[in-house]
């Protein structure tokens, strides 16, 4: 029950273009070195980043890497849900039909609130936030 | 970030234990059966649970696997360490050094609230309540 280091590092690399003004761009080199991350992950995470709509990407020789929106409206759930998909403790949590065990199993409700508990933390948290106390 | 499919087929396994009367024994057949698990896994999750000490296993004709003490003072938290290993929702959390980029990270303390958060639901909830629900 750990977050990939994909989404480790994701959170660094948002943290540090959250960190310069908005609007300003960063190439994936200085991000990879200021996330202690290597150029090439840390350009798979940023594709990822630009997929899932938190960051966006320049092309040309003032092209670089910045956040899609201001970094007050982005919660460490977001980033972590675009990179390691969305919260799911228990593979008996997915909505729709789900666990065939659900209406007996004694710990299915557990597992949701140990979910809600863990999603409330990620989700109160700001990448504004993260970035002022880095 | 889920938990394993072992600490999962363990919940049950120990739910199952739990809803006899404390001292009874089952066999690995009855348990994988009640727990819809195959006999081979199952066998090996009761082992592992011995190991940490939450089960009791007794051979001979009348064998079989009991709880080690009372579903009252088992928490989902302990049967999860038992199997997945201590709660550690990121690769920096556990304690002693940890990690070199705890004195900059802003994540790191909130990896620590949400692990906390999590930690503290799978704490409150006793085996025997569990039991109780299924």
């Amino acid at each position: 029950m750990q977050i990939t280091r994909t989404a480790d590092v994701g959170v660094r690399v948002m943290t540090h273009l959250a960190m310069h003004p908005y609007g300003a761009r960063m190439t994936v080199a200085k991000l990879a070195d200021q996330s202690d991350a290597p150029v090439p992950f840390t350009s798979r995470i940023l594709q990822r980043l630009v997929v899932a709509r938190l960051v966006v990407s320049h092309r040309g020789c003032e092209g670089g890497f910045e956040l899609a929106r201001g970094a007050r409206s982005i919660s460490l759930l977001d980033i972590v849900a675009a990179l390691d998909g969305p919260l799911c403790l228990n593979t008996c949590l997915p909505g729709g039909a789900g666990c065939g065990r659900k209406a007996w199993c004694g710990a299915h409700g557990v597992w949701a609130n140990a979910q809600k508990a863990l999603a409330g933390v990620l989700a109160s948290e700001s990448l504004e936030r993260l970035a002022a106390t880095a």
